[in-house]
């Protein structure tokens, strides 16, 4: 943890915290940091193959949270778990772009269906705990003008992105209707740490990493210039963690999060190439499955977060990049 | 019909056309209509008792319908049924903003999992086939600005809400992703002859009507003075007729509705009871389950629509709620 946590330093200490998607990789390190700071916590993974669930990303806290594997989906699960509990990290979610397509009844299942049973878990048995909700960048999709605010109107490119506008939407209006305290983070293109390595599904830079220190070669479409805003996982942590400190400053919003220096996809992997280095990278067309997809430039305006909490992304691309490769050098066994 | 019909007379000569919500208001005047311009005309209604289907919204055009009874959500007859067609318009759905309330899981099974039946068994068995479907202005929810044009952002405060949003996001997504012929009508508060006359649940206007009619009082909710903008159904109808009949330029698209003369709620319920001849109103204090659904006043901005299909409301008010009382006097006993 490279920030500041003084802010929140004296929130969590005893406070029972339940994080969902929680042996992933923001969902483990906002778990580690929790135990650090003193909560109570306990993870939620449904461990589906897919999705990122590893059981070594909570290794140095293990004897001090409480894991329970469950799907979201599971009422009598979520109805149990949520009760007692102060902030709800709401994390784990199906968040594969293109399986979202292929699959598109299972992310609504997921997506619309799941959140739902979580918000309703939340609402008939403890309205007192605040819904911390990881949105995405992908909710804005083909954006009329960047850097893009909270304001700007939304055209997801996917079922995943119209399905994440959604159950945003179903938590702004439990708030409205039934006042659970609910904050979105629309989260961009996150990397570091303890996530998945083994497919390309989700986490494009932790993907490109892998394939840097494996010294393959990078496949990047077009002309690799669309620009991405890429935030190092201490950061969004961070975020989460402020959030769910200040339901006085985000209840009932929501915020995007933004690294203030949006870089070209190219320039991410060259830089890739540079801290694990090895590897390569070229140019090839698009797949059409990709292509239907891409959304164009992303830029993030999140002043609105840091006026409500202070937060600012605090770790350069350039030391994210060094401490991942530093992690995936030291534990590769666990993540390859 | 009192909207001219010219400009597309000819292109549903021969079309074959699938209505889904065929049996209700909206669906059953699209189905006559297009009897009348020569179209082949099947309906689907899924006969829920709620959703107001009533076999004598096709009587005068009984011989020339092929009414066929399903479930959206019934894949194996959408699959079927959609091969073949021109045009579907996609009109049936679940519709009350305080059963999506109640009921949320239901909404999302038919307005999130249902509407991707439909657009799947489009994509996989008929690429060529148009799809207009039937949004809402209840999309837009909370505005910022009115009127409201359609790049306004989106804040429902109703699941039925964000779930329209979600199925009208499929189509767009369908549409750039697959080809699907695509446009959305965000339909505002439409009224008239055919609308289901036995619940509160859906169509204000109608059951104000009825109210009047039978010399009950009508309740408003706080001082009534939240604007509104009706269209009369006709004029609805032809907004989908001419959007059926030119993809060229509404294919991929969202298009207000509106009837540039909005009014507020306790106006329009004054000329209803000026136009049925009986009936009062009061006002009463907002019960907690609508006032949490609530948006404030909505105007529509539908100067996108005018210029790309050239159509515009033509029914006053006045003679909207005459001919509407005037054909509910004389079909009372179908409809009461």
């Amino acid at each position: 943890m490279t920030t500041n946590q003084n802010d929140y330093a004296g929130f969590y200490r005893g406070k029972n915290v339940l994080i969902t998607g929680g042996l992933g990789c923001l969902g483990s390190h906002v778990a580690i940091d929790l135990v650090h700071l003193g909560a109570n916590v306990t993870v939620i993974d449904s461990c589906h193959p897919l999705f990122g669930a590893n059981y070594n990303n909570l290794e140095s806290v293990r004897d001090d949270v409480n894991v329970n594997v469950c799907d979201i989906r599971d009422a009598d699960a979520m109805n149990h778990l949520v009760q007692g509990k102060d902030v709800l990290f709401h994390i784990g979610m199906q968040t594969s772009h293109v399986d979202s397509m292929t699959e598109p009844f299972w992310d609504i299942d997921v997506n619309c269906r799941g959140n739902m049973v979580v918000y309703e878990a939340v609402r008939h048995n403890n309205l007192d705990c605040h819904v911390v909700y990881a949105g995405t960048r992908g909710q804005y999709g083909v954006l009329d003008t960047i850097p893009v605010d909270e304001t700007h109107r939304m055209q997801p490119t996917d079922i995943y992105g119209v399905n994440k506008v959604a159950a945003e939407g179903y938590g702004l209006v439990y708030h409205r209707a039934y006042g659970m305290k609910f904050t979105s983070l629309r989260v961009n293109n996150c990397y570091g740490p303890r996530h998945q390595m083994r497919h390309a599904k989700y986490g494009i830079l932790n993907w490109f990493i892998r394939l840097a220190m494996d010294g393959g070669s990078i496949k990047l479409y077009g002309d690799g210039g669309q620009k991405r805003d890429y935030n190092y996982v201490d950061d969004a942590t961070d975020a989460f963690l402020r959030a769910g400190s200040r339901p006085d400053a985000c209840d009932g919003e929501a915020f995007n999060l933004g690294s203030g220096v949006p870089r070209t996809l190219r320039e991410a992997t060259e830089m890739v190439i540079e801290y694990a280095g090895s590897g390569s990278y070229e140019l090839v067309p698009w797949p059409e499955e990709r292509k239907v997809i891409e959304t164009g430039d992303y830029v993030a305006d999140f002043t609105k977060f840091t006026k409500a909490t202070g937060w600012k992304p605090l770790t350069t691309m350039e030391e994210g990049l060094a401490k991942t490769v530093e992690f995936y050098k030291e534990h590769r066994s666990l993540y390859w």
